[in-house]
């Protein structure tokens, strides 16, 4: 049983209240939330309260859908795992994933563009050899992928790490399999000094993102479709550079343009080429040579563009106050992150 | 491993998703969530998105904040348990719990004011005769609770179910002792021909709401405390009539302004009287006895006013009419929820 902690000092010195009714219990919560001497949380607190009770009084929220909305959200922490996130998952259908990584990583035109990270990331990929077979699935068509980073003004970038996962060809990433041992379809690689990386992968395929839990039922309900388009995941890490999390997406795939977390942009879809004598021929007079590949296989081919976080700084602080000044609200920018211009301590 | 779903008809034949950006995400995920037919929960829908999105947007939401707050998320239901909605309690501190009962049960003037349902209701309460003990705590200040419950043309109700619920002296509820066996300190009653009911309870104390969850730790970050001014729970069923949830409150407890919930109305904080020789006499005289009082414990005397279903629900159509001219949403109202006036299938 817990203990009862003492209210803390000056708690409850606040404006009483009593009656607190549909129009005035938004500023009285907001007040209450204003204590900490956090200015960004005074600020996400009071933007959170009062959209979260516009929302009620917008939609006269019945006290059944309130119901079914709380127990909707326990159903998806409960179906949660050290392996399953629904709430990323929540997060990534309602379009939410994708604007916080636009905010956060804004792109200048002439660099790479992210996508989504979803579910299905982990922390334990082999680091592997530029080369290496990193899929171990034998239905999955071989695809040899040859890719480079560079900066933006077009220098390559060596000693980049690059987290790079996909599906198996039955469309399933290794931590949904029950029993997974060791990790497949991932690895994490080191750029060459000439930014180049390389490995063997499969040719992904579309997939359905799980629906087997809350967030499945609810596209249901939505009469959404649930799938992806076929693309592998990329995350790039470099000292003094924006990490980019990005996705290569095949052109042509049937939810290409309908991908049920936002993630497509145009930029990242791409082409597939085959292996041919001649490419292999030229990559070689390069020094050059895959081991494993043969011709008729898959080849992807692709640079990225990766972006000084100096710049991508610059970039969202100026996002951020030509946001503000275009909703006009009243706050300043601290370390990049808007805060209330005056806050409650300020008044006491 | 859940099956492959075949996308619902239709589903990948709206205006192709490509290149969604900070700016035009949020119509195009409306768009995707308006294909139900559903004209209620494409409505929830949109105005969730906007609301969400808008958050995001406004605070230029970190990615760490992003990650902590659906972390948080999952930790409040894996929290959660058949005995504790740790999102009920989420929702009560942000005052969502109150508003949306004020919305969903308005009440007239002259009728009982309602107050939070709280996340410790059960509905295993055992049905008692009227005059029944509903505490087992020795250490508790037994108190009498004597109450009628009334229309709002002054006429008694009998028959009326009356659902009761505190906690021990200790401040717990049954369901917050860890082996709990069979319920205590809660009940229900049925009303008697004169509309009167009640019961042997004990003095209400005030207590912290549990503080060991993720709600607890926000509650710290905000530097609130967790407190509930001293209180008994009462709901209402009676059929005609609009379910009443409501508590009375004390007066003089500390916590009584700064309800960590916002609970409290002034019209439900009540003083307590002590039971003397002579009200027992008088209450004798009318043919009513209590078993096992004694004069000098605590005596709770209330009448509760109920409101027809007919005019709660005329009341909140009109509540709700007038709410959406002011915020010039343009909606009309089906079965007294608001619906988009026009909705995407109108467009095909």
């Amino acid at each position: 049983m817990p203990e009862h902690p003492p209210p803390p000092p000056g708690s409850i010195n606040h404006p009483p209240m009593l009656d607190l009714t549909i129009d005035n219990i938004t500023p009285n919560v907001e007040r209450i939330n204003s204590q900490s001497g956090d200015r960004r949380l005074t600020y996400l607190m009071s933007r959170l309260t009062s959209h979260l009770h516009d929302f009620a009084r917008e939609t006269r929220l019945s006290s059944e859908e309130w119901m079914a909305a709380l127990d909707f959200l326990v159903g998806c922490g409960q179906i949660s795992s050290d392996v399953r996130h629904e709430f990323i998952l929540l997060s990534d259908v309602l379009g939410l994933s994708l604007l916080v990584d636009s905010i956060n990583h804004p792109k200048p035109s002439r660099s790479t563009e992210g996508s989504v990270l979803g579910p299905f990331h982990t922390h334990d990929a082999p680091v592997l050899p530029n080369g290496s077979l990193m899929s171990h699935d034998p239905e999955g068509e071989p695809m040899l992928a040859v890719c480079r980073i560079v900066s933006t003004d077009g220098k390559p970038l060596p000693g980049a790490m690059v987290d790079i996962w996909e599906t198996d060809s039955s469309g399933h990433y290794d931590v949904q399999h029950a029993g997974r041992q060791d990790p497949s379809e991932r690895c994490i690689l080191e750029s060459d000094a000439d930014g180049r990386f390389c490995f063997r992968g499969i040719k992904p395929v579309s997939y359905p993102i799980p629906n087997d839990g809350p967030v499945g039922k609810l596209l249901e309900k939505l009469k959404r479709h649930c799938w992806r388009p076929a693309h592998v995941h990329f995350m790039f890490q470099k000292d003094g550079y924006d990490n980019l999390i990005t996705a290569l997406y095949l052109r042509g795939d049937p939810f290409v343009e309908s991908d049920a977390v936002f993630g497509v942009k145009a930029s990242l879809v791409i082409d597939l080429e085959k292996i041919t004598a001649e490419w292999l021929e030229s990559e070689k007079k390069e020094g050059r040579t895959y081991e494993g590949v043969k011709e008729g296989e898959w080849l992807l081919k692709r640079d990225f563009v990766l972006v000084t976080e100096e710049e991508t700084k610059a970039l969202r602080n100026k996002n951020a106050k030509e946001a503000m000044e275009v909703m006009g609200l009243k706050v300043r920018l601290e370390d990049g992150l808007p805060v209330p211009e005056i806050d409650a301590s300020d008044l006491d």
